[in-house]
């Protein structure tokens, strides 16, 4: 059978969001080994004009939470940004885990044809459920959890792609 | 209705491989401007254990190709991985493009339930084609889209995330 939209989406978005976890700890572990201040870390960018490690994964869960609401038909739950060290982001994922295991499967029954709208400062964005999936979701939660993880390798922090697919994988 | 596996893999591949091919033109030009080799740019790379932007780009067409042959149950094209420039990396990418446009939906009916193994020097991956697409294939082909993106952001070539989303998103 055919994918559903809640496997298409969840069950990967909660993959990610424990791989995160995972890494946040090798690299708050890294920098006690290596002597400097973790939060170092939290501010590194790859190039001047984009986000810090922070920001990142403030993204990978806004991506993720936005996902879960929008397609399940429920209130995003807002998040207000303040987080300033890797225990604060560390229950910003758990607070986005469980909000997505929180949605039922049966929730997501027919939101492939939803009509999404994206309401940016610049644009606005119109998806069907399933274009919003495919073209706006997983190619942005991938891109800001790879972006997470090379900004943490591009600092020295002993990571391999094991840790980025997780699963044993 | 739920998204068919040839839905699920193949147009977001597809899109995946235009927006990289218009990065790496982009790139190129990029270089000339600022007068400097462009060939520099494929040698970059993150860290010093991380691959460079030339074997990012194989990569994701290899995870392309791959996963179009493994689902639809033919034979995975060889490419040498003998690119040296751009020009060559753009019709290894077109390559890829032409060899998944090639392959007919109902070539991929069933394949959710397919064994996959994937043999690697120090371990072997045993998925159903369902998982091989979440958990293997599309982190992947994000992971090192995203990558060659970043290295390119981090070598100052002047990209956004239009750019890498493609399809005017």
């Amino acid at each position: 059978m055919p994918l559903s939209m809640y496997q298409a989406a969840i069950p990967p978005l909660l993959r990610g969001l424990a791989n995160l976890s995972a890494i946040l700890d090798k690299a708050l572990l890294n920098a006690e080994s290596r002597h400097f201040d973790a939060a170092v870390l939290l501010q590194a960018r790859l190039a001047p004009d984009m986000f810090p490690l922070i920001r990142q994964v403030q993204i990978v869960t806004d991506t993720a939470k936005g996902c879960g609401a929008r397609l399940a038909g429920v209130e995003i739950p807002s998040y207000p940004d303040t987080e300033t060290g890797f225990d604060e982001l560390q229950q910003r994922i758990a607070r986005t885990v469980l909000f997505l295991q929180g949605l039922q499967a049966a929730q997501f029954d027919g939101s492939e044809a939803r009509d999404i709208v994206m309401k940016f400062p610049n644009q606005t964005l119109n998806f069907t459920g399933q274009d919003y999936l495919q073209y706006f979701v997983l190619p942005n939660f991938y891109f800001h959890l790879t972006t997470a993880y090379d900004i943490l390798r591009h600092n020295g922090v002993p990571l391999g792609k094991g840790d980025y697919l997780g699963g044993g994988g």
